[in-house]
């Protein structure tokens, strides 16, 4: 009878996935064209549908139906990977109870009411007890995996599944002590102008010129949409519906325009899924690292890169041609790379970005481990900031209440794929460009058809159907590692500043 | 304990109406925004969230939550009110199958294919077993209430609660003795030009009037908003969220226009319901006809009535002056205002639209009671045509097969609505300007304020709290009657065609 069991397993898990689809729809909305007056409502309808979803995961029936199928977990089938992540998502969704879920849930949302009152202000005493609190809930939440050998490894293990501290760890301190002397021998050289970037330009010229950079990038828009939003995201309410947003500030051009690539890189992933994987747990990507490393695969190791200005910037300049006519391709493309030395992680450019990440995992470590206190957090920010990046913020506004992150979910979990999203990249697209050869002449020539061919064929087509460093491993022959990515730094930003490293 | 079990119907019912508010969302952005693509994903979730509130609303327990507050039925509170709607849901719910309500959903979706691919060549033949097998399951469908005296007065007390096949009768029966002279009348007289109103019209400057005239009627877009769709309906998602959408013909002027006063009108009845009736079965509108009522009111009684047009039109120029910076205000008010006898109901005027539907609502009546084969329907509906309204359809195209009502849904129901609508708006409109007597004043100066106040005290505010026509009978002082809708009829309409009655 197992055959009827893993039936039925496929058709709840389904209907899972078309609860948590149908809630993804209402939460695009909420961001996009929902009047503020809907919120209420909205906000009632997102968690029936997430208390639903939640419910049929943890329901005696799915337990009976994963154990009545556990033989095909040894199996190195599609199903097999679908049978293991559905136990994974059953046992995380089981182990925390509902109690604590619905403590987080509550207080991160009064937590972020203070935070965005707060910050302005820098207020660090304002938010203290309420990151007290959520130190204390997220070594709960943590609690609820008591296998895991360091409170920081549950966190990490939900969104990057295989990865725990000690591996990030290792990773992030051999990356760090290669960055810090890039940083600083970038920052003595001088800086390239940028201010052409800074003048203005209309919103509808951004977006026309971005949705086309998206469209031949190989975003299908046919099977998805790009509206403005805040705080822009990729979405997908099943694999014929991948949207992406983006914002547009009218005096920065690289806001949208980046934003827009860095989105449609993450949609371009999920297009690419095996479409039989959708409505089951293999139909998304493989983890938040992953994700991320295709999001900035496009937007950086592309986007950024010479041979995508050559072919591009001709067309950008017609767009804008008072704001750019008179500024040559060299000088954009330095001003569009220029590296800085600056407070803000959002703002951060592609070599001193994973510095601010790394920072922030390794206090989220030492929060939860107890070995900093929360009334200590500034000054430990502070310290780090001037020791790998030179800088040291006036006031917490710029420095541990920048980020909503800590303020609106669990402490840790997320920061760190980020950073493993740009090393991954920089992997992935070197084993790209040493099995198509000419990469840089496609690129240039606008043909993205080959790039995006070996990337979904050796990792967008699998979504999540191996674990991140397996992927990685079959995509590229070796496990994740930080030398492809110093490398790409040292060749592109040595050429640009002139440094012999 | 009867207040126990109220807290918990109120909150089962609120769970419901967010279940029904998600799968609105989803329909909305359906009907607007979703790439094509998206269609299978999106019609099984939207599926899934009527078969969970449709379970929800059918469980034993909500039964034992109304037996047990079953003695606030009889109060005239809003408990007993809510509690009196939620009875009559919860049984509609569970008297019919869900075997039923299946065969007649997957019936009516090839129904509806049929006719899409038949429609254009009027081949009735191919569309006839559907026709017939429609016929059928609305009478299975009829036959779950066996109380009912008349088989076509279930699907009518269905969205015109407390109205049945005998007292729509009667109503039609007088208004098309009072119609059909009156459209006679006016048909020998010269049809005044419309001609400018069919020159070019720019969608954004058309979208941009509309809104402007919806948000001076009092459409409140802070608590919705509008966009564009194919066919515009006006939608709830919550009592801060109630949307318009607007179809717009660049060669006819009047589509978009008194399209977009339409839904405002049906939106301002939503945004007029009590608050506190929000997430209850109170929480809508009191039927079909009172609904249709107020987007007639606002779509005829005010916007095609001459003072509301000495307050637009001066504007309606200046955003169009080539178009009509010639035309005068006579000249333009006949021709939003011309009647016309026509084949096809959507594109009918004021004085001939009910003849259309009252055609219809005959014709159910006679299929579902076997009196009418459907075989022999062309030739009644052509035959009911040349004797109501003077012409004759070349083809079904123009026929029996124009709506799309009977080829996707049961047989019987809807139509009736409309007309009521219209014959309901007339009565209020009277009540009104009786009660405020210097209404054709005040609209001319663009106060629209007095007119939605007494709208929304003697109806919008009540939502669903009584039944149509005690709503009426409170707001007006009389029972729903035609007297107030042909005296309307024949004193602008004699003005305008010069006819004495």
């Amino acid at each position: 009878m197992t055959d009827a069991h893993l039936d039925e397993l496929k058709a709840e898990l389904q209907a899972i996935s078309d609860l948590n689809g149908a809630a993804m729809v209402l939460e695009w909305d909420q961001s996009t064209y929902m009047p503020a007056a809907g919120a209420d409502a909205r906000g009632r309808q997102i968690a029936l549908l997430g208390e639903l979803a939640h419910g049929r995961l943890t329901s005696p029936r799915m337990g009976e139906l994963l154990k009545a199928v556990a033989r095909l977990e040894d199996d190195d089938t599609v199903d097999g990977a679908m049978v293991r992540r559905a136990r994974r998502q059953w046992e995380r969704a089981s182990r925390v109870p509902a109690a604590l879920v619905s403590d987080i849930k509550n207080h991160t949302a009064r937590s972020y009411v203070a935070w965005t009152q707060a910050k302005p202000k820098g207020d660090f005493a304002a938010v203290r007890p309420y990151l007290e609190k959520t130190v204390e809930l997220s070594r709960r939440w943590s609690d609820c995996f008591p296998s895991a050998e360091h409170v920081l490894d549950p966190l990490v293990d939900a969104n990057d599944p295989g990865m725990t501290t000690a591996s990030v760890r290792a990773l992030f301190d051999e990356l760090r002590a290669a960055l810090v002397p890039i940083v600083q021998a970038i920052a003595e050289r001088p800086a390239p102008d940028r201010s052409f970037l800074e003048v203005g330009f209309p919103q509808a010229e951004q977006l026309a010129f971005g949705a086309e950079v998206a469209a031949e990038l190989g975003y299908d828009f046919g099977r998805g949409r790009q509206d403005l939003t805040v705080h822009p995201f990729m979405i997908r309410f099943g694999a014929g519906d991948i949207r992406i947003t983006t914002r547009v500030d009218e005096h920065d051009l690289t806001d949208a325009l980046f934003g827009t690539i860095h989105e449609a890189g993450h949609a371009m992933y999920e297009q690419g899924i095996a479409p039989s994987f959708d409505g089951t747990p293999l139909g998304e990507g493989a983890s938040a690292g992953v994700h991320e490393s295709q999001s900035r695969l496009w937007e950086n190791l592309v986007g950024r890169s010479r041979p995508f200005w050559e072919r591009f910037y001709p067309r950008l300049q017609a767009r804008f041609p008072q704001q750019l006519g008179e500024v040559d391709l060299d000088t954009f493309f330095r001003g569009v790379n220029r590296v800085e030395r600056s407070l803000i992680r959002t703002e951060a450019d592609e070599v001193t970005y994973n510095l601010h990440v790394m920072l922030r995992f390794d206090l989220e470590a030492q929060l939860l481990e107890g070995s900093l206190k929360v009334a200590d957090l500034p000054e430990a920010w502070d310290a780090r900031m001037a020791s790998d990046l030179g800088v040291r913020p006036k006031s917490p506004t710029e420095g541990c209440m920048q980020d909503v992150h800590w303020y609106c979910m669990t402490i840790g979990g997320t920061f760190q794929g980020y950073a493993l999203g740009n090393v991954i990249a920089a992997q992935v697209f070197a084993a790209a460009r040493a099995s198509l050869g000419d990469l840089d002449e496609r690129i240039a020539a606008g043909d993205f058809g080959a790039l995006r061919g070996w990337l979904t064929e050796h990792l967008y087509q699998h979504g999540a159907r191996y674990l991140p460093d397996e992927l990685v491993k079959r995509a590229t022959g070796k496990p994740v590692g930080i030398e492809d990515f110093v490398a790409h730094l040292k060749a592109k930003y040595g050429a640009l500043y002139g440094i012999a490293w």
